[in-house]
């Protein structure tokens, strides 16, 4: 079977996959934010094979989410740094971090988000920064930008229709002379 | 080789990470927030193998985050609903979006959030509810729980002691005797 390309798709919720790789990768990710930098400090942390752990971190390489840096020359040996991109990913981690407490943590929490001066845990919420205003299903959605396809505009029309609709009428059936979902190489 | 089963690690994002499953689970629930229940409707959106995608479905019911709803009796038929944690799973998702727009839309935007009123793009920042402060790294860090074990009190406290000891100093190297960073089954 061939591997779907997720970073060959338009929507970038599908591209950032794309480029993270696999769930290993978010762990690295994880790991250099936590000051980690070496092929030892990963392994000692994670407990991935190392053939593993070799390929994610060349995987991270290329989507330039790390940035490779020799230390030694005899034997040569790299650390690896987050990128400006790499170092972006973090309010996804953060994200991901809420969400496990919120639902997946019943004995307790392990760890989590606290204040640097006074050590009490956040209750992180999204604002708009242009307006000011917490952003919720109700106030926000998701809509098209100047390089949305016609696919992609459907898919976001659609929520608007059903709504519209009533539950039991409206159906996903995107155009099919529409442009494709997915972008050529 | 086995596969490592990332929801019974004790860190909240290794535990989400779990959960969700595969990156195609990722975009049945971003489908999901569009309004999509059902078989074909995620079939027809995703492109996605069938056996894949029913597996993808289960494993999302299995996880929590989508419930299952008879439709038809005849021939037997079900909707694919968002849970109260699949809904939680949003601001996520939110995330995954401002990074791939901020670093993996070279050609331009093709999905953004937009402000429901005006559509005028948002610009997400994370603000703690509880000060009223937005959320760097600057000023909020990931601490321990109260169910932290001492494998990743260790982690958490070793990029401070990084920092302290300068950045060529310090090494990743956890108490080889603490206790194990997975929880036993």
């Amino acid at each position: 079977m061939t591997k779907t390309d997720f970073s060959a798709m338009p929507c970038p919720i599908a591209r950032s996959l794309g480029r993270v790789g696999e769930w290993w990768s978010i762990l690295i990710l994880r790991d250099a934010f936590y000051g980690l930098t070496r092929f030892y400090e990963f392994e000692a942390s994670l407990k991935i094979a190392p053939n593993m752990l070799t390929r994610r971190l060349n995987e991270l390489v290329e989507s330039g989410l790390l940035a490779r840096k020799q230390y030694s020359e005899k034997p040569p040996r790299h650390e690896y740094h987050l990128t400006a991109a790499g170092r972006d990913f973090r309010p996804v981690l953060w994200a991901l971090l809420a969400w496990g407490n919120a639902h997946f943590a019943p004995e307790g929490i392990a760890s989590q988000l606290v204040n640097r001066e006074t050590n009490v845990p956040a209750q992180p919420v999204l604002v708009d920064a242009v307006t000011g205003q917490r952003i919720t299903a109700d106030t926000y959605r998701v809509g098209p930008g100047p390089m949305a396809g016609e696919q992609m505009r459907y898919r976001m029309d659609f929520l608007k229709h059903k709504e519209a609709a009533g539950d039991d009428k409206a159906r996903f059936n995107p155009p099919p002379n529409s442009a494709p979902d997915r972008i050529p190489r």
